[in-house]
């Protein structure tokens, strides 16, 4: 399957602008003949707020969703999936950091970002429910959202409800990285794929908003966690595209003797479903072997 | 305080040799004033065993362990910790890939391999419990050896037991690695040092031993995930030291409204103590908003 990922600018409020945008990055997509293309997170709405009420002001509902129409003319017309965050006003009144993935002649699937960062925390409420994973064009695909990708625990559960392919609607502000080094943000991602051979699209966005700058480095990772090709600079619009092989993702098998996930240590993973620290512990006045 | 990284030349069977060049990377480091020194996965045996029975020769039990002995000698004599991996017949009769923890003047704190690599299956039994989190002048210290360090999971479970350095004895096998990549091995260690917040230091080994060469990049890792000091060169012995500030690893805040262990949804995590996958499926038959 050939996956595109779009570096778009975006502009806080411009939802006409920003709509647009996403439009141009999709049919350039569609003239790579990309299947499924991702766009960046809360591509509708852009990012920086500044207040809860700005925030709720550019929020929509999924039903009779101008971006989300536009999306599925498109997909339907061009044959291709599209990938896109949106910021969604729920029906239960509250907003959510959302994520459409539109297979073409098919209703929406929507995903609310589980891990809120920062100021998100004001003005958006998380999901409840990981992404579900389903199939499009013979891949087994799921969703996450920006932050979410830092929290390994995530994509090792998707991993193990059988995707193979994560997309990855992002923002990624940007903050200072050492010389010759990689944002870690970056880094996580290259990681998570790796951890469980799983191929990862991530489209995050450009144009400076409010001051905030954003990582760039939208990319296609394979089950390696290396790049298919070479991110996209910092600051600057693109797509680029890349071939997804689902037979990969779904061979956990490394080495000889060797599996990503039978090999793990499920009986010593209980603590991580429990959400205070605990555990065994010595110190220096009580040395002990085990 | 002041941690060293030995990459040492081993050699299979080699006990005295590899045991010689362990305590040289000892001296060197105490030479530079470190605190804390850790040497290699298996220093004392090498490690590409042709078969189970010169696996199980090349194992000692911990009580008069010849290498133990010395490492204790030196830890007392120069108030160093040494850290290194160990080749440990247990007292139930079965093989372990250990490594020990030396405090001067305590009882060395032995730690077994959780996760067992390729051949390893054939000759070693896996631990069966996690690092226990102990103080070294000030540092709360864990272990985690090679293979383990690549199921985030454990490096999570580490740090929710309030780990702030991992010391992580390791044998990194090589293989190709994409140009101007780092190893993934390296990079599934930065992002689980930044993950989590805590220090890393990560000592490989070098010496071609049986056809097999090995990654190098012993290094010192930030709570950032960022290297210390350069890693170092693979097929290169040296020793190398860096600053641990505990501090840092204690703060587990990121921006204003962030905390990289109480931001989990562990809610969501339960299934990641099961053995089995499972999940929500969807398929093109079944489209399914939340």
């Amino acid at each position: 399957m050939l996956v595109a990922v779009g570096q778009v600018s975006l502009q806080v409020g411009d939802l006409e602008g920003n709509r647009a945008r996403g439009v141009d990055a999709i049919l350039r997509a569609v003239a790579d003949d990309a299947e499924l293309v991702v766009l960046p997170e809360l591509s509708d709405s852009g990012y920086v707020f500044a207040s809860r009420e700005e925030a709720y002001s550019l929020g929509a509902p999924c039903s009779g969703n101008p971006t989300l129409q536009r999306w599925t003319a498109l997909a339907a017309r061009h044959r291709i999936t599209v990938v896109g965050g949106f910021c969604e006003l729920g029906e239960d009144g509250a907003l959510y950091n959302s994520a459409a993935l539109i297979v073409p002649d098919r209703d929406p699937l929507i995903y609310r970002k589980l891990h809120l960062w920062d100021s998100e925390k004001e003005f958006f409420t998380p999901g409840d429910s990981l992404s579900p994973v389903g199939e499009v064009n013979g891949v087994r695909v799921a969703l996450a959202i920006c932050y979410d990708l830092e929290f390994p625990e995530l994509v090792r559960l998707l991993a193990l409800q059988g995707a193979e392919l994560l997309v990855v609607p992002t923002n990624w502000p940007r903050s200072p990285v050492p010389e010759a080094e990689r944002p870690i943000e970056f880094v996580k991602a290259q990681a998570s794929a790796a951890a469980n051979g799983v191929w990862m699209a991530i489209a995050d966005r450009c144009g400076s908003e409010r001051g905030v700058d954003w990582v760039g480095y939208s990319c296609l990772l394979n089950p390696n966690g290396y790049p298919v090709f070479t991110p996209l600079a910092s600051g600057v619009a693109g797509v680029s595209i890349g071939e997804v092989h689902p037979a990969w993702a779904r061979d956990k098998a490394i080495a000889s003797r060797n599996h990503l996930l039978d090999d793990r240590r499920s009986d010593l993973y209980r603590v991580l479903a429990r959400s205070e620290a605990q555990g065994e512990h010595w110190d220096q006045g009580d040395p002990s072997p085990p």
